[in-house]
């Protein structure tokens, strides 16, 4: 059981789900956890760990949304860049081939996917459009023949710089809709600028991409999005896993402060035994413990099909509030020491920040949980 | 389905629980809803409701802790007062027979308290001690043959100004342990004098006990209290009740806030229009729907057995520490009109600074968490 | 030195300025706090203290704002309906007519007022419109040669109920401009009606004002106000008062909390000596010294003529916001006794809440400052 | 003027010290901020500066308390790990020789420290004891003869790694008092390693420093520092210094704030026009005005010698609260854009985090505050 898991919600997974969990949290242990910070450091992406996630067998793999949750949060527990590189890969890319593909397009991407003898990305936000991107969307399509030829650019798009299948979300001249289309990583005309000198999810290999007269044939068009509301659908499910990642990334800042508390000693005796330093850490469990639960219960709603848009923004704008809470508690309880990348809460603590941005600000979750609960739209 | 209640919660009750939940919401919908503010102003209890909590069938019944829970939350909705009242009688002192009392005990007490025949109240705390309730405790029992002598002075001993019999807690100066006795509302050398000017929960008639020779018969000792460990049973489920009943108090504040939103209008349309407005109302849904995952996995807890002190404190003070933000936000959103009785946010605004600190203040959850955690105590 | 200035700004008070500060500290100590908490349960203003005030020699007096705000912080530290009622009287009343009247409407109803022989109130809000006052007016006026004519109602207008006279606001039916008017408090057609029920600043009498068909002399109209700017003019100074009367609050609540926790023991020592409890002392420190120094502040931008109405917004907005954080740390630190009157800080508590609200909330007051640091409007 | 300033607290500096201020402003802007992030990525601290430090003719200059806690501020507005270069060397380095050392020796190191021919550092903490520093000290000085023999070991030690001279304390294993040491930086055994890893305030060069028998001769020690009370004096003046840079990181944070409000659009109008974008703008100027007011009052307090522990303890602690507030929100607003370096705010974020926790963490500073106004220590 995990130190912050108070309440055992793990014990709500199925057995065979459990060993799962336990095969990931193995292999997050063992193999990412010694080389998270260095990597993290240096920008770099462990690309050599990138086979290894086919030995999981998890990628695309029918499952509970409990067991998807949880293992998002294993990864992001270890590192919150692993997590996202998995959550574009599995989530958006091979989310959006699932929910919008024909069958043979199914076929014909997922399997290679599932090894990660292909990775995905996913190509929606722009860079004058990160909250009303559905209106704001500029990146067009324009057919010809069976030819579609894309045009515009995308920002911040994760995996970008390696990944084989782009999942490229562009407005069809013709319609007016937007329409997805799977755009190969080295397509002519396609090119990725890696994004530098970010402060979080380092190993993250986010870029800007440019698209110039990129041609792409109508096979390779998803074949069942056929407006925004298609495309609504995978990040519902998208905001659902990066509110299970901040649970993770608090999970991890409480072990860390739990740990450190019992061992740091100040005026002879452990920090663990001071009433400050007891505050913050029950402050901490409290919001895991009550982040969990909601998660929990949204796995359910996802199963049963009562899931709707307002029930993932609302957990991934309050779980990600809470996991910013909880990652500066536990930086300010190690006190110099949490500068210190050595001490992981570093880490953490940045990576937080791109987690309560990213997949919807806190701003424009709580306009569509707002949205849904008054009937009245204040976007604008 | 409550309007708070965003994940559908209810839907995890069963049939035959979802019919007791049904009741006793029309319960409190018809009778406490439309006196409330008015018995909570003149500070008086409506005595003549007590009998009419006899037909509602739930007092003393096997259940599951999340129908238990459910209930509290109900009752809260409406009047945190009538919920402390409830829980007072049911889960206080009829909880402490149930854990501490012998078969007969139980047999001899428990029917007519399940009746509402004779209500129930429950004296443990002490003018000087609140939170170390356990060392602290000065009132004495002398055992003289069959019959022990009690004198000491409780404070806020809800009910205690009408019940028909009060669980006294007291150090029995032979062996130095704290037990229980059920003492007659109306025993000679027992006073109960009301706590006037109360802020809070002002129907709730507290008193300040003096026990002077009071003279109770062994027969009336629970039998299995033999020390504060037993008591300790009964404090940790009723911590879990008042964060049920925190919950059902965010419910209440999110509705009323919700309906004001919707029906106030300023510059030409309702507020539920306005960002700031749809700010204030989906923290609250964040925070309803936390707090509540975090009761439902407690409540699994309860019923599975691996309950334990840190559980409920925990679910104590998080959710009571929420529902002071939420209580404070829909009071907010009302504005002037948020001051006004009759708009009853006033009234929950109120009542929640009692739920807050009684049952355990959240510094002293906090501590009970903390030492569980640390393995250190921070009390002292 | 109150306890709470830690930083010692009483100190930057004139020597003449001191002697009026310790008048008034001392009139608040021995006339008024014996009272409040009587006067504040039975909703009743204190009357017989009406021309007490006079013998103070304040109101109407000219005086630098720091010794103008430092007065109302010592009204609202021992009672803040007391201020409230200084501050309609003083504040909104005489300062209406000394910013829009002309020099013989100066003349004429000033010295009177001074004396308090006769109490102003000041008629704005209407009850559909709070926030956007200035355009939801709908008070009306309507000349008919020397006289006008107003219709219309009016809510939440303090002292009403035995003011001998009332500026009351109205838009003119010929120019729509909003003009205001010094109205009788018996004048034929204007009736004031208690609003009873409120849970803070129960001492102040708020009234609900019909007025059908008032005749009102054009003598008796001030005679430069012509606009709603006017008007704002008044409200900017009333908002900084607030901030010091917000600043008041805090240092009760911080006093009533130092004081208790010396006095309480628990675990056999004065609370005063946990952890725990200097944190909530220490956050109480900081807000107040940090809000004192805004307010210092505010009142010498205030006396050298630079002062803006984004200046008193700010102090409005943000002093409040910390005061609700200081009454309910205090009254947190009180737990069970926290609640009941006789500790006073369940009064301050209450009071704050409309503190917090009146003169525009935290949101008007937000949204105010906003426009003037980006150039744009977001009321709408 | 300022954006943040909005109370224009800059005008309470003199003539003479405005121009100073105007002076570092622009040293700030045209030589450091070009290169403040590339510096920062490459954890390099800009040696090439240093002398153009003493063009600015500020260090051990005689000046008000103000105008000194105004250059941290514009230091810190622009990086806060230049002005805690400056800090470490004016402030600790200097301010210790100038509080501890005898005449001869003030007149020896001063002048080559005020050119910055000589720059300082200060050992105090250590590996094992940050918060008990009195009690912890376990670094030894011996005398033998003239010379004194120091052992022990130092961490965190700001520009240690380039310093020629180290202000080193050390316990008199004679009187087991804690006394003062100017050690050379390159002094036979003592060696300083840089402290590699940092996630904030990276361009400051720390250093893990090992003290192997040095010798120090009696000359070179401080003759005024007998006892942890004169450390004291010097770390009193510190704080005060931390509070105004944390001042000065919200006013950039804010700046950074508002600029990109303005320029960023999204729903076709910038987002500064959006409720809650205001509301995260006001917030910060709230707490920017307020600590401000606090700082000004302190240097007051300073200048007439009023001034005590608990008044820099607090306002270290409530401005670097506020700032991290500040910073969050900041980089919140910029969202995806936030956390890439190239728009500053994340550097900003990132050394908050330092602030926050150097020169007495939030908790030590409140137990320093809550041991002066309640009389009860509660350090252990």
């Amino acid at each position: 059981m995990l130190a912050g898991d108070l309440y055992g919600f793990e014990d709500l997974l199925s057995k065979d789900e459990a060993t799962v969990v336990q095969r990931v949290r193995q292999f997050m242990a063992t193999e990412v956890a010694p080389i998270a910070n260095d990597q993290w450091s240096r920008a770099e992406f462990p690309t050599h760990l990138i086979k290894r996630y086919a030995d999981l067998d998890i990628a695309g793999k029918p499952g509970s949304s409990l067991l998807n949750g949880w293992l998002a949060l294993e990864m992001a527990r270890v590192d919150a860049s692993m997590a996202t590189f998995y959550g574009v890969h599995s989530g958006l890319a091979m989310g959006s081939i699932r929910a919008c593909g024909s069958a043979e397009q199914q076929a014909r991407w997922l399997p290679g996917m599932a090894t990660f003898d292909r990775v995905g990305a996913f190509a929606l936000t722009e860079p004058t459009g990160g909250s009303d991107v559905a209106a704001g969307l500029r990146t067009t399509a324009r057919r010809d023949g069976d030819t579609w030829i894309l045009n515009g650019r995308k920002r911040w798009i994760g995996n970008a710089t390696f990944a084989d299948l782009i999942v490229v979300w562009a407005r069809d001249e013709a319609d007016d809709q937007v329409k997805g289309f799977v755009v190969a990583g080295d397509a002519p005309g396609c090119t990725a600028t890696k994004i530098e000198n970010k402060i979080a999810l380092r190993m993250v290999q986010n870029a800007d991409i440019t698209l110039v007269d990129v041609r792409v044939p109508e096979a390779d068009r998803l074949q069942d999005a056929n407006s925004f509301k298609d495309t609504a659908k995978v990040l519902r499910a998208t905001r659902s896993g990066v509110a299970w990642e901040a649970v993770g990334v608090m999970l991890a800042a409480y072990e860390i402060a739990l740990a450190y508390s019992k061992e740091r000693t100040q005026f002879g005796k452990p920090i663990a035994g001071f009433q400050l330093v007891q505050d913050l850490l029950v402050r901490m469990a409290g919001n895991v413990t009550a982040s969990l639960g909601m998660c929990v219960r949204l796995a359910q709603l996802q199963d049963d099909g009562s899931y709707r848009d307002e029930h993932s923004a609302l957990a991934k704008a309050y779980c990600t509030t809470r996991m910013r809470e909880v990652a500066g508690w536990s930086r300010e309880l190690l006190a110099g020491n949490g500068i210190v990348l050595d001490y992981d809460i570093g880490r953490f603590v940045a990576d937080a920040e791109a987690l309560y941005s990213y997949e919807g600000t806190r701003e424009i979750n709580t306009l569509i949980v707002g949205r849904a609960v008054t009937g009245e739209s204040a976007f604008v």
